[in-house]
């Protein structure tokens, strides 16, 4: 606990809508996060790994672009499938926890 | 992902700070937390379970204070359990995936 984490759920997240948007601010809107989180995460990234995760390219009309580079697929589906095999080891567990929950509600 | 999650590490962290801490306002201000993002977190807590994981006792002349309930404390160490489980099953990955990091600087 307590210790920053290089990559998380959210960043791991972020990453694949900087992927998809092709845009930090994109990104950041499709997430219904803020343009200054998504920097400060994905700032965090690239300082955290050897190489960087996210590579911006400057201007134009259309103002600058973000690219998930090699590193950074690299990382990215090495947590995932870090991801898929810690689930799948608390499976049966996390059915269970199920139950102590309250149904879904029809509106959310 | 995208779904909103019942209990998690940011959740789980908060329940034990309101057990050492007695009361909302303190464990939020342990964890560098807002007030309002504590009692955010704890509402969906105790909407998302059948039963509430904190109950709060009101006033007196210290102001209310706050306790995680039987409830709380199940789901607590259950979660627990599985946060461990799943990270042994992928511990050779998280070593090998440090590799990808930079060294922790000095001054962190």
């Amino acid at each position: 606990m307590g210790a920053a984490v290089a990559l998380g759920p959210g960043k791991a997240d972020l990453l694949d809508a900087v992927d998809q948007a092709g845009s930090i601010s994109a990104a950041a809107r499709n997430m219904g996060m803020s343009y200054r989180r998504a920097w400060i995460l994905i700032e965090a990234m690239n300082r955290d790994f050897k190489e960087p995760l996210v590579e911006t390219s400057a201007g134009g009309s259309g103002g600058g672009g973000a690219q998930v580079t090699a590193a950074g697929n690299e990382a990215l589906r090495r947590y995932r499938a870090m991801e898929h095999k810690a689930i799948s080891a608390v499976k049966k567990e996390m059915s269970a926890f199920a139950n102590l929950l309250n149904e879904p509600s029809q509106d959310s």
